[in-house]
């Protein structure tokens, strides 16, 4: 299996993604799982309504979009709809079978809502509980009827808790619960950069290769959104996953250049 | 099988109708496909984001609103996305495994593009086609095995057509098709009116039954919508649906209302 995660950017190339793995599944028959952001989207549509997003700080230094129910009706349109549904028609067209759900579909990714973030208020510490949570499980008898028919599942949140509410959730953490119950031998990231980079700043700063202590450094040194994605990264190695390659998404043959391991290629011989 | 059209309304009782269908199928075992609409939702997204829509009335008297790029946009954020995920989230609370699928996703429900609606252009006769279909024929494999796994499927806007382009549907018509694959037992619509009036603007004009020749005479008095609304019913019956019911979604058990028959019943025993 190969989970392909593509990100929330609008310069993400799609088509050129949907015409490589059309090529790809013609020569091998493999089990392909889509998960995907829609950040970019997300932000111009609210800025669109005046809806202002509260972002917050926990203690230990992650970074979180707080979830409201207009935070989740917004997922729900530009998430759940527009990118989702593009993705699907654009799949579609060249002929990949793709069926785009959120985790609420069928239950198709179940979350264990999270308890809060513990921020700092001042001089005191506050917890402050969303509508976001940990997917925990997956819904295999609905996927595996899927990825036997030779369906692309197009996923994306929102994610459904134990009492059945939207919930919004990390896009790594439901490639990582994926990859935990599928064993998947490749995670692809289409992100809209080379790679990985030492300067975030400077995209001649590539990370080609990535070893495992090397992985564990960065991510110490990281700050926000970057750091969690490093922790899911070493996640995933730590699942069994033989290769993870972050690719630049915005080429014109992502697929075929992330392959052939254009980017940075993170466990496998590195 | 009972097929369930929910309108577009914002009115419409959801959490009554999830209750209901709940209960219900604790006691009768019975396949359930939702068929749900959005258009005030999208009226309303539309005037936050000023898009126009542009509606037509064709020479042979049925008004379309033409759709374009942006408007199957809206219609992914709104119909496929918000709307769709809502009640795909209150059926889910109400102990109901729902699945909320647009017409795209696995090819579900397939489409024949329109070629065209004529229009009175001042003295000439002009042909426009926008992204619009006739749904004429659903993906059988997939809809079994949901079925078959006790899943409701929740289904909507856009389709997709033979160049696999999503493509707009009156939701009347891929309740049609649904019925002609399944010889579904029972149709229910969930309008924001009691059921169908004799005069529209007169809630106290309830048809409580309909017979098929008082429905054709129905249908040739009408304009418009419920013109093209009536049309579908007999095109249902035609099928050998036994029995259409429109019923009110704002009461406060609409399912169990209009599985006693409270509303307009076609067909059946009338």
């Amino acid at each position: 299996m190969i989970i392909i995660k593509i990100g929330g950017g609008i310069h993400i190339n799609i088509k050129g993604i949907a015409t490589d793995l059309s090529k790809y599944l013609k020569q091998v028959k493999e089990p392909i799982v889509i998960v995907h952001g829609a950040n970019a989207y997300r932000d111009i549509l609210a800025d669109q309504l005046g809806k202002k997003r509260q972002v917050v700080t926990s203690i230990s230094g992650y970074t979180s979009v707080l979830s409201d129910d207009e935070i989740i009706d917004l997922q729900m349109m530009v998430y759940a709809g527009l990118r989702n549904k593009r993705i699907v028609e654009i799949f579609q067209r060249n002929g990949l079978n793709a069926i785009g759900l959120s985790g609420l579909d069928g239950q198709v990714i179940q979350a264990k809502r999270n308890k809060g973030i513990r921020i700092q208020d001042g001089d005191k510490k506050k917890l402050v509980r969303d509508l976001s949570g940990k997917p925990i499980a997956i819904n295999k008898n609905l996927m595996d009827f899927l990825l036997e028919n030779d369906y692309i599942p197009v996923l994306t949140v929102p994610i459904i808790d134990e009492e059945k509410i939207a919930v919004n959730s990390e896009n790594d953490d439901i490639v990582g619960i994926l990859q935990k119950e599928y064993r998947a031998e490749l995670v692809i990231h289409f992100l809209e950069a080379p790679g990985l980079l030492e300067e975030s700043s400077d995209p001649t700063s590539l990370i080609e290769f990535c070893s495992i202590p090397e992985l564990i450094r960065l991510e110490k040194e990281a700050q926000g959104r970057i750091k969690r994605k490093l922790l899911a990264i070493g996640g995933l190695i730590k699942n069994g996953v033989n290769q993870v390659i972050l690719a630049d998404g915005r080429s014109e043959q992502p697929l075929k250049d992330a392959l052939r391991g254009i980017g940075t290629v993170i466990g496998g011989n590195t």
